[in-house]
């Protein structure tokens, strides 16, 4: 499948901005306002029992999350993490993916309105992890989006 | 201040087995069964808005209280890690420790009790991460630990 050009944008930013991302191999499968979808290599994640280390999966999940942010906010606003829970609910023996999609419509238009209305608002988004179709990972992350000249 | 023989240990063991603490540059500053104190240079873990990545903070949370229980558990064991929570207190600017401290006397001895009766049991340990003396970050994960011979 070809990449369609938000895809590729999210992934060039990624890789540049944060070298960690690039560490661990991260491409973006798919991005758009609804969903994006990142994958990732086995090899260059691995911890000492020969499964995906536990901090990859998280990152990658973040990332995800903070990316389905970035592709809807589009620049206007600063993004920041707050808080991310994770439960690992079965090793990962191979590549992965991250796939983080809209919330509820009523959460996200309720964050919408509080961040027009106040420069500022906060929202929980949930990742999930799969290995092939197996759900590997939960993972939810709260993130505040504060416009760029709200300080 | 020399590292002790268990720090250098440890050191070489994560680097070796889990590639992305070395990308991340991890080094073991402490390691006793006491506490394990990890440190981690700025420039590799920067995200977008030159803090540290949220990804990188929590890897080496979870990297110092995994190291806590390898330090204690000395390979007896398995040690997987089944859920975290971490909270972001503060950007981080520069290089950055990870320390997990034994927990609670009687917590530990419950743990190592029932490890020993069933051969496997789950322990909450507590990280912090800190940028010179300011508290940035507070993780907690649960960690079971399953006897080698366990399967």
């Amino acid at each position: 499948m070809m990449k369609n050009k938000q895809a590729g944008d999210l992934e060039n930013y990624l890789l540049k901005a944060i070298p960690i991302s690039s560490a661990m191999g991260v491409r973006v499968e798919v991005a758009s306002t609804k969903e994006v979808i990142l994958s990732a290599p086995f090899a260059p994640n691995i911890n000492h029992k020969k499964t995906v280390f536990g901090g990859s999966l998280h990152a990658v999940a973040t990332l995800a999350s903070w990316g389905l942010l970035h592709v809807n906010l589009a620049g206007d606003y600063q993004i920041v993490i707050a808080s991310s829970e994770i439960k690992y609910l079965a090793p990962v023996t191979s590549d992965f993916k991250a796939v983080c999609h809209m919330p509820e419509a009523l959460d996200w238009d309720r964050f919408i309105k509080i961040l027009k209305k106040k420069g500022k608002a906060r929202i929980k988004l949930n990742a999930k992890i799969f290995e092939g179709d197996k759900l590997s990972v939960d993972y939810s992350g709260v993130f505040v989006a504060i416009k760029t000249d709200y300080f």
